[in-house]
């Protein structure tokens, strides 16, 4: 027997048919707001990961060289890739550019609860508005999504912040503070001893005092607090366009799904706007359902025009785990409508039967085994048969099949010249 | 702006959206059949590949070391995943196996028309039954899928065969025949110089009048021509196994689209039977669109209990050709049910239409440009908006939506209590 590939998976039929239907509501609402799937591969150069994020990224990829020695990973996310596409037909693209995808990606990271080597995303991203509008759009798509795949507002919160607010307010207490490693000192304040934090900040730059100072503002509940304490620029207009952020979600109908939560920093140093993550608010999965935020200058950084964006990964580990935990995860069984059953020599009638079930629209099973009426019937119930067609010789002579219910074990006959009917879903209720 | 990698592909929302309807379909049809969906992995030890084919298999093979040193290679088919999936669950599967799954594979070869390194497929495939109707129900779901696709059965043919037939008939010449490279030779029959083809049999351990021979009855037109030849118990046993084959279809209404066509051996050296290729019927398209065929030996070879099975790989790329060339390729472009204009501070009544609108399943969009009217205009548009509702301040007065047709250009007023309905799809017509 093979080893499995640690932080691999393989779906079976139950758990698949559980995942689909959760990919199937996300894609549905994400069309229903317009966004437009996009289809991408699953290698990209690996200095596209290296430009955006640094050498160091390289330990965190699939990477290799290519027989013609080209220098290739496995996609660790899609934005860059969403990005290349966009810089690539720039001028042909209608603004706003609104795109989605299902699919998975790949990083060489430790497998833990709800993160894998191979983990599913679907991506959401709107290129092209800088109005906060977008952002609200992708919350609001967010929000529709959660719920309607069952969840309560009081099963999951948004932490959202905006990543100026931790930027202005560093350049308040020093002009030279380092702001990127500060944010990602943030980034990991609930991760990590409270020292370890402060030393963290100090090491950027701030003093004891002004670190103490500093994370207090972050535990903030009233964004005025901020505006109160510092007037610098950078601080206010993120202020004011997390406000205007927060207003369209109203409008939206997803303000009551966010708090503002200015330690949410994101990891990624590409954000410079508005952050969220969506966290499950009993805490039982610890970590986040999704993030996402907005990302103005990847586009220019990929040398393409100026193009502000915006987008969300929801990682569907987490999300399965939160579903489960709030009890709406899809039952993990397979269902058929009708298995047609086979006695004697009567392949063709129960063909020509099960066609016209097909045709109907349904999901139909006869034997391909050349098995016993027993093994038949053993068949039909392990994959949840809901009525069993029987075409025996004897029945055909009278031109009659047998209709059991598989609930019930109640059967009765039905005339072969009216059955199926020509559209509905034939049971034994009808013929009973 | 970043290079794209050969053969690698990026699907723009007009072209996903074809391609997404055709794997829907196909989809559909297998789903009908009580095919279930799978989901596997996007690496496998390589190993995987060289114990099933051969150490040369790496050259065709995206293969490299992980950071744990693992050998690992994207996987080129999906035939070694599923069958090492039913040996690590043999004991708790029912059988029949009915499986399917659509996703990408990757194999390091030169592209040409119709083949790309990036490269996607619906499998579908069947384990635990030897019983012809196995084989024609694979057939059967086959036909089906094209003819949903729009395909008549003038577009298309399925050549089918048997392998023992060959091995059959190369016996009866010489026991020490090398019967796989022989089958390699008549794969290659029609794509290389009659010459070069009779020396590859030549090579193999035939007589050139023995060759000759072998080639005449390959073109038989009459399975018992072949019987009448030789009394070879294993061709005349696949012959048999054909003909039940070739009935089952009949039965299950596919007999149509088959032409027995006994220089169809499939290039992969794990068949035991029935093997069958689908071609354009005009030649337009000279790569096989499918292959598929019986592989009773392969689970047993990967550790499992012996296990029959038969399976189908339908490749998008020469798909999307015959259906191109068919004229049944779906139209390439996307549609939106509604745009909601806004024209004025009247976002927040514009989004609780939109809402309601999207609660009724249409595709809605709304600004999140902060736009002009005329822009607004140009962008519903764009995504070929068929009915435009502008929200503006004026009509809000009066309690008021106006409702613009996009073909005719023609609108009307809409009171706004009672806009949208509670459901159905309003339009201009509605109100008019």
């Amino acid at each position: 027997m093979y080893e499995h590939i640690k932080g691999f998976r393989d779906f079976y039929p139950e758990e698949m048919g559980a995942r689909r239907s959760v990919v199937d509501t996300l894609e549905r609402v994400a069309r229903q707001y317009g966004f437009r799937e996009v289809g991408t591969p699953a290698l990209e150069r690996t200095q596209l990961y290296v430009d955006k994020s640094g050498e160091e990224i390289i330990e965190e990829l699939y990477s290799f060289a290519d027989q013609g020695g080209r220098e290739l990973a496995l996609t660790p996310e899609l934005t860059p890739t969403v990005a290349r596409m966009v810089v690539a037909k720039q001028q042909a693209l209608t603004k706003p550019i609104k795109w989605f995808s299902t699919r998975p990606f790949w990083r060489y990271e430790e497998p833990q609860q709800g993160r894998f080597r191979e983990f599913y995303q679907t991506n959401v991203d709107s290129f092209g508005s800088s109005d906060p509008a977008a952002d609200a759009e992708i919350l609001a798509f967010t929000a529709d999504a959660l719920t309607e795949l069952g969840l309560t507002g009081a099963e999951f919160e948004f932490r959202v912040s905006h990543r100026d607010i931790l930027g202005g307010l560093l350049e308040t207490f020093d002009a030279d503070v380092d702001v990127a490693g500060a944010i990602r000192a943030v980034d990991k304040r609930e991760k990590i001893e409270r020292a370890a934090y402060y030393d963290l900040l100090v090491e950027c730059g701030l003093t004891r005092s002004q670190a103490s100072t500093f994370d207090e503002l972050l535990s903030a509940n009233d964004l005025s607090e901020l505006t109160a304490f510092s007037d610098n620029e950078r601080l206010t207009d993120a202020v004011t366009n997390l406000r205007e952020v927060l207003a369209a979600t109203e409008d939206f109908g997803a303000r009551e799904y966010c708090t503002v939560s200015l330690d949410t920093a994101r990891g990624l140093d590409y954000y410079t706007g508005t952050v969220f993550e969506c966290f499950d608010s009993t805490g039982d999965v610890s970590r986040s359902v999704f993030g996402g935020g907005r990302y103005d200058d990847l586009i220019e950084g990929y040398g393409g025009q100026p193009t502000p964006a915006v987008g969300v990964a929801l990682g569907h580990s987490t999300l399965s785990l939160l579903l489960e935990r709030a009890g709406v995860w899809p039952e993990e069984a397979i269902t058929t409508d009708y298995y047609v059953l086979q006695v004697g020599e009567t392949r063709s009638v129960a063909a020509e039967i099960v066609q016209s079930l097909r045709t109907l629209g349904h999901t139909v099973e006869t034997d391909v085994s050349g098995r016993s009426f027993g093994a038949q019937m053993g068949y039909a119930d392990s994959i949840n048969a809901q009525t069993v067609i029987i075409v025996g010789e004897q029945d055909l002579e009278s031109d009659q099949v047998t209709i059991k219910d598989m609930q019930s074990g109640e059967q009765t006959t039905a005339p072969l010249d009216s059955f199926p009917p020509e559209q509905g879903r034939p049971t034994y209720d009808d013929y009973a």
